[in-house]
């Protein structure tokens, strides 16, 4: 059964318990899948409303990318669990003899790698969710500003909770061409997006 | 059948629709409840765990704070859309007479209140789980540092959200004495929490 066919109660449940998956990355792609959704919301509410004539194009765009990241999100928070789930089998493989100790090296850094780049990805999905909340914010439904505002809290939170869990396995990966690359990635998703989220913010807080 | 029975993608589905609510209330309740969610995870993995002998007694009682927050932000994510029923309800009463309108106005005014604590009570809650963070990522199982962190972004972004949503309600209320108290109230939650946002995950990322 996936994670998402699950009720939220049966969520939170797993998440407080003591098994290690689901965690902060699915929490992550959750976060960014409700920040798409709230976009979502707010272009519903838009199109087809009086007083908005001029920004249905617009506003269809934003549809279209909010519900395609909204559903790449969604996949994204099965995969994080995945991703635990191969690292978790590479671990537990036999090291009895030293080849079988450096076949299970070998399986164990490749399942790392995985489980870094699927945060990765979460927080590329969650920064295009984030460049979609200010145009929401500005030609959506005024009444539904203040969703827009919590979109890009959600997409901020989840770019974030996304970094640390790349951060968490960069940190035993033994590839450092692999390990610089992704780190460089990650800097230039998080570059700015801390003061940006405060100015979309601010700017709905200044409509309210 | 409560929100928070149905499943995630049906959550994100109504989300996503023209509906009103769900909204960006019941997601920040959902912020909150993940947060909480994550810091009794952090707790499970430690209790009974070697090496964390001393901090046992601790760990017992983070862990009953943030289960009894993540129950309430859960209940809570009910109420915020019981609340703008209520707001809803009130106004579709009549207005054919002056008796009728003003009765409406009192009705409206009254669900607004309703409709402002209810996030209000959210801040409140999210605040809470923000002051487990920091505990739970200096006591905690080492493993589940990320978590830590994660857990202070979603109850962090929750305490924004839900402010969001109190400042929403407050622009309609005539009730002055009523808006300067709750305003009071949030502007004395937000002070600080985002510099206590970025403390913890600091500390979390130089643990990784």
């Amino acid at each position: 059964m996936n994670l998402t066919d699950k009720s939220i109660t049966a969520f939170l449940d797993e998440l407080s318990s003591d098994a290690p998956a689901p965690g902060g990355g699915s929490v992550a792609a959750l976060s960014g899948a409700l920040g798409a959704a709230l976009v979502s919301m707010v272009c519903n509410l838009t199109l087809g409303k009086k007083g908005y004539e001029d920004v249905q194009d617009e506003i269809d765009d934003l549809l279209a990318q909010s519900e395609a990241l909204r559903k790449e999100l969604a996949g994204l928070l099965e995969e994080d669990v995945k991703a635990y789930t191969g690292y978790s089998l590479a671990a537990k493989m036999p090291r009895g003899t030293d080849e079988e100790k450096a076949e299970r090296q070998v399986a164990m850094q490749a399942a790392l790698k995985v489980a870094t780049d699927v945060p990765l990805t979460i927080a590329e999905a969650a920064d295009k969710v984030m460049d979609l909340c200010m145009p929401a914010a500005e030609k959506g439904n005024k009444w539904a500003v203040s969703d827009a505002g919590v979109a890009v809290l959600m997409a901020e939170a989840a770019l974030r909770s996304a970094a640390l869990n790349v951060l968490i396995n960069l940190g035993t990966l033994k590839d450092e061409a692999f390990v610089a690359d992704r780190r460089a990635k990650l800097d230039s998703l998080l570059e700015g997006k801390g003061v940006m989220r405060d100015e979309i913010y601010e700017y709905v807080a200044s409509k309210l």
